[in-house]
């Protein structure tokens, strides 16, 4: 930003630059405003990774408004989380889309070559959490990530988590999605020497309290490299984990 | 009953007892009431263990008063549980006792000899859960058990948990202690295929909410065979694993 | 374990096994892998107990999946719980089940015979209550234990649950389940010498709290044989009620 | 209300008031204003009982303020609740109290005679529950009612409850006072026909989460004629208690 | 119940009755089993009220089972609650009944005449607490209990309240309900000086939690003779304030 | 009120009011009874605002009836809340109405011509925040107030807000409304010296809680200008921020 | 903040500014930062008021050094809250201070000469409520604003909230402050036309969950105007009513 | 783990290792067993990090034994958390230690020299934050990472928050420490485009609830790249930072 101030400062004092303009230059609005939305069109130069459309709370207009929008300023590629079925055949009907259903997650464009550190592990507790799961696996891959995926590793058949000691330990960033009792980051997080994100999920019924308990189990956890996200939240975990593994190109 | 209240029925019509004494006696109480409480002294008989005073809110005098009526009704083995050290010396002035101040517990006479089925294995998460597991331990020996504890075997470190495997799948029963997120007793229930005793303890700071969340962990435990006492109740543990380790006796 | 590596160890010594197939069978996965399930298919033989599908949140597709997969390999009775109509009406096109509407539970194959210690007993406070009763008596039945059923004896009727002290006084382990103030467990509890498995159920409205008030109140039974499962989960307390009932084969 | 305003009013059409006293009169606060508290000095005649003063938060210098003010207006009988050792220490050295350390209650002035509907069965689930109970079996007292106590009568030992069928079916209003799972209210609900007051407790630890799950229990009693009031509030119950005690006395 | 006994046993004494007999009639269960339900047939001696069946939960089928079965033995007046169209319109097909589709409550037979000890006032906040109310009401009607309705009365408009002070105060009994702030019981407890019952709803959003907040601050009232039921339990105030309505029949 | 009573008092003494007229006069309700509401007619003069119908729980039916007697008694301006399409289809057949389908509010009449001290701006953390946001609009718009609209300008894209400095600097009163972690409210509040009133909204999933973290964040805002209404309660917020703005003419 | 960059522009065109001093001018600190705090030093130009420190979990010390760096840039009026006995003790010894123990809180210098709109009533429920009602009263009072005082007016007694029509009807602003139940809030919001802060205070004990209740309580109120502030936040409700009382000074 | 295991099984094969001492091995606890505690030797080359010691709940005595342990093992470089005065004077007394009042951490050898990508920033919210922030500071710096200290930066002064754009835009990871409200995270993270770790505190009070209100913000937060540790977890944050910061070292 120093820069940009500079410059304009520098405009400012040599003429080209008028202090009515200038002052309007400071004040414009690095983004478009919608009316419902005001789309952010630096975030890519300035944070580095796709765009991402929040779908919930949406409606299928509202998406491929932004959608459009974004790909009229040159973004080639686009995550769209949370999309409902309808709001998918809506978009698709416009522009093209790789839509999973299970995720409900969509891609426009094309996921980045993995160019990161290393490898992304994305383990499950259960079947019921891989919803979640590949949310976060398809926000790593259109970032850039190689992903390997470890589902149904849940503590109480352990030997089937460490069936996979290899490559836990050989991973990059580990994702730990798990409901119910969520010990699954700890135990992860007890095997593993690199930075594990816990993903909490609403898998459960009674006592589990849409969550609650996983999430408590997962901030409470005896495993020191352990963070955590909001319950559910695949698409923030595989954020965060993609941009751990980039961190050799920050410096 | 059937059998007394038919021989109390029996001696009505053969004129041996009368009905008045029959009323009394159906109405007796088989208690003795001290005014702050009132002492089940057929306990015993009916339960088959060693009597209990739970020694939170009760004044030492109270205690000392409690157990001089058990031991005059020929009550030989009495276990004190949550006794302040103050409540200790006072007690300990007119009867002996077996004291411990980590577990803040004591035994009046003598525990009974291990006689149950197998061994109960008392497993904790950490070091400071010691007082709830050693709670548990002094149950579970004045009840006529063996026990093996494994303590700090917290699930961080699976490899300490691994290297007790012998004595996991041998136990009777098995009571696994935990604070935190509590994940020891999903492990250990995978682990094993005895009936699993958990117990949440209130050990942890902050989003643990005083045990909270290792109850709700357990409660929520993948694995089948675990079922959960109240945060912090080692004695209820160990008075559960010892019916449970004495079920032999029953048929 | 110690025997199987043992034995792979004097394999490796005796040039019978080489050393790439040691550590091979070392690693291998004791499960088949169905993508989005891995399948332990060794569980019946090492925990002694039928197969369990938990069926909740899982396709027709993938319960027939499972169970086909069980079937080969040899396990002739299986458990599906929580398997919603539409599941059952799938699967039992393509493989004989009995279906129990009302607990929402499948069984394929038959029962074991009877054969544990004595009789679980299953007391419910409410005819509400039934299907969870009736998922935990399920499951005691295809693990070959008798059941007895008291239905609708809750603590407000206090001569209902009296009524039967003859089923609770000679039970082997009771299924205490109620739901609302869950005080069924804590009477149960006092009158019975046997291990009480209380199971907290959502059954209620307002300060219920979806069935927390039963949980906590359980948690805080009086009565000291009282463990606690999850809201609702009639398969864990059957579980576990079992596992217990057949202590006397272990040693 | 009305009297007060029609003789108010005849008062003005004969001359004998004046407009400006009426409507004076009609704005005179109806209590004494001591800056820290307002004091209504026609609570009594209005409500028929002692007068009360709650003490916690108050100093011993208001309290005594508070008590002497009412002596003065010719109150006999005044009950002090959540009294402090130290602030009876204080007013005593100035003003007779008859004290209860359990309790924290103090009374000045006699209690009524008893003059009720019938007897207040003041019942708790253990012996650490009897401060509570005292607090209203006092307050059951200053109000002119007999009570009849019976104290650790808790559902774990239900020959205990039992044992006093004859209190219990005889009473007029029911106290069921009880922490941990407060299953006594429900119990008792069932076997009076009598208005049922409970008073949760604090008494327990863990997932009582100070008496929560008492309350919690108690408010979700599947017997019918059960009310509640806050945690720990004996007070609030012995005067509801008297109440109802009195309703003979309204029409 | 000594009555019983005693004549009982004095049958035993004279030879009129049988030991046996004597044995099977102390066991005798004053309930008709209906598999999914016991029947209590007595209580309406025991406790002189109408019959009631709670309906959540219960199938048409099922509610018309026990209704018939009560009608049997004699009983002329039940009251359902919680009753949907669908089941009043099977079971009305059968038998008739009274059915109120805003309090989802139906009357079989017809209520009693009033004979309590004066009218019991039900007031409630808003529109909105109505269904709450008319299941009060109806609950007081057919118990014999003289009701006066007083909707809308909510604290926010104190006017509307103060209109009505010579109802509330010449009332024998409050019913105050009320959802969100729930200010109703305490104002309504200041002004008058009968028992108060008071209601919470769970009508509201956001952070009223589905009455929670109502239910607190009934709890935490500041006037003295307020006690409370669960949240929506209309039928629960009505019960419990007839039974103080019909306190003088009692001595 | 002084005055009203004065002058009946002065109408009694100087006979041209009976005394029983003078008792009516003051009992009157300021109010019509519809008996499933209580309609305060002279709340516009009191409060000097367009009348309100809230509409949830509310039927048709009686939106139309209290908005016709509204109409009857010359109230020209009503604003309906949460007011389905049903009833908006419903009332608008026989009354005029301006529905706006994302806020769910209908104006009758006309708004007020702004006559504030200055504008209030409503700001939005998101684009799903929106229908709280015009609720909030709509009701300041009705009582006469000038509105700016900052819609998505939550935190995470902090020159979203800073754009809009000059809106914010100059606020009469800010409403902000934010769902999530609800950070707006206080970076509004830290930016601007005008009263804030925070919105919070169930916007989120997980760990939101239906708006609960919204709420706790906004109640402990380190900015001290900032006060809260319910969750989702933008009526309630408008409401306030209108009579804030209209603070100048009352003195 | 465009007036300042405009000159600054200005000066930068016209030579007078370097563009490094400019660049430096932008980003330097308006605050002192003194290591474990960064004071504000422009914040009472900025926002009109007196300066505030907030002294829980501050040292005698930091308060003293962040007095003395206030006083040092002409503070002239400085008001210290949540102060310890023991920091005043230590901060007077070098700064006259006018102390009040009650609420905790210090005053530097004079309070502001009334100038608001009109008065500020703060009410409280109950005695107990004056430390925090006292801290919003001197808020007011540093902060230039007229105070009346209402304690000790809770709904419970309604004749006493009444009797103080006059001053709650003629107030600018009025503060509310309860525990228990907080119904207070309710009543005056719904009796006046002002704006009304409502400050839930911890008073109260059981089910009051540490200010839980009253806070719930006032979230929900049925009256329009009423907006919320934390737990005990005297401060915060003193500060938005002394903002909201300026208003006039705005346009 | 293979490569031991195959080398073991090599030494098998050519018969240098038997298959006991084979067996011995496998089973071979990697760990010290102090009795209380298992002290895991070989954590340090596993994870590459110095060795922690957990203070809470451990005794002096206890904290020196592991101490003297771990460098007995050779341990150079040991951090203990949560070390009370008392502890730190007994151990001080044996073993030189550089101690921390402010955050209660103890150092024992020396910091590693920082070796990390770049500098790890830690932002706090107000004053009362320092003592997480500096146990974070401390672990990170024990670590081998270099640190930025940014303290009372909170976002209800902006401005004070932006004067550090250019350490938080060129930070490698960000920990940001607040209570209350905890919007600094989101703040942080929309601002910054590298991993930020949120670490809520339990300062503040009231409606804070123990640090909960700050937890549910930075797991709700809006910005895309913040993960969350337990309350005042400053160490669990420290530890993941530098975990993250030395990432480039792994591949």
């Amino acid at each position: 930003m120093d820069n940009d101030i500079r410059k304009l400062l520098e405009g400012v004092r040599d003429g080209s630059v008028s202090i009515e303009d200038a002052l309007l230059e400071i004040k414009k609005e690095p983004f478009v405003d919608l009316g419902f939305a005001k789309i952010d069109l630096h975030r890519k130069v300035r944070q580095g990774v796709a765009e991402v459309i929040f779908g919930a709370g949406k409606t299928p207009e509202q998406i491929l408004g932004i959608l459009r929008l974004m790909k009229q300023n040159g973004q080639d590629s686009v995550l769209v989380t949370r999309m409902s079925k309808e709001a998918y055949e809506f978009v698709s009907a416009e522009e093209e889309l790789d839509y999973d259903p299970l995720s409900r997650t969509a891609i426009f464009g094309k996921c980045h070559e993995p160019d990161g550190i290393g490898t992304i592990v994305i383990a499950t507790g259960g079947t019921s959490d891989m919803p979640v799961a590949e949310e976060a696996a398809r926000t790593c891959e259109i970032m850039g990530n190689e992903v390997c995926r470890l589902y149904d590793v849940g503590v109480a058949g352990l030997h089937r988590t460490l069936a996979h000691m290899d490559e836990i330990m050989s991973a990059s960033v580990i994702i730990a999605i798990a409901g119910m009792e969520g010990a699954l980051a700890s135990v992860i997080g007890g095997l593993s020497d690199c930075p594990v994100i816990a993903v909490p999920t609403s898998v459960g019924y009674g006592a589990s309290f849409g969550g609650l308990s996983a999430l408590l189990s997962m901030l409470n956890s005896c495993a020191s490299g352990v963070s955590v996200v909001n319950i559910d939240n695949g698409f923030g975990a595989g954020y965060i984990a993609s941009r751990i593994n980039h961190m050799e190109t920050r410096s």
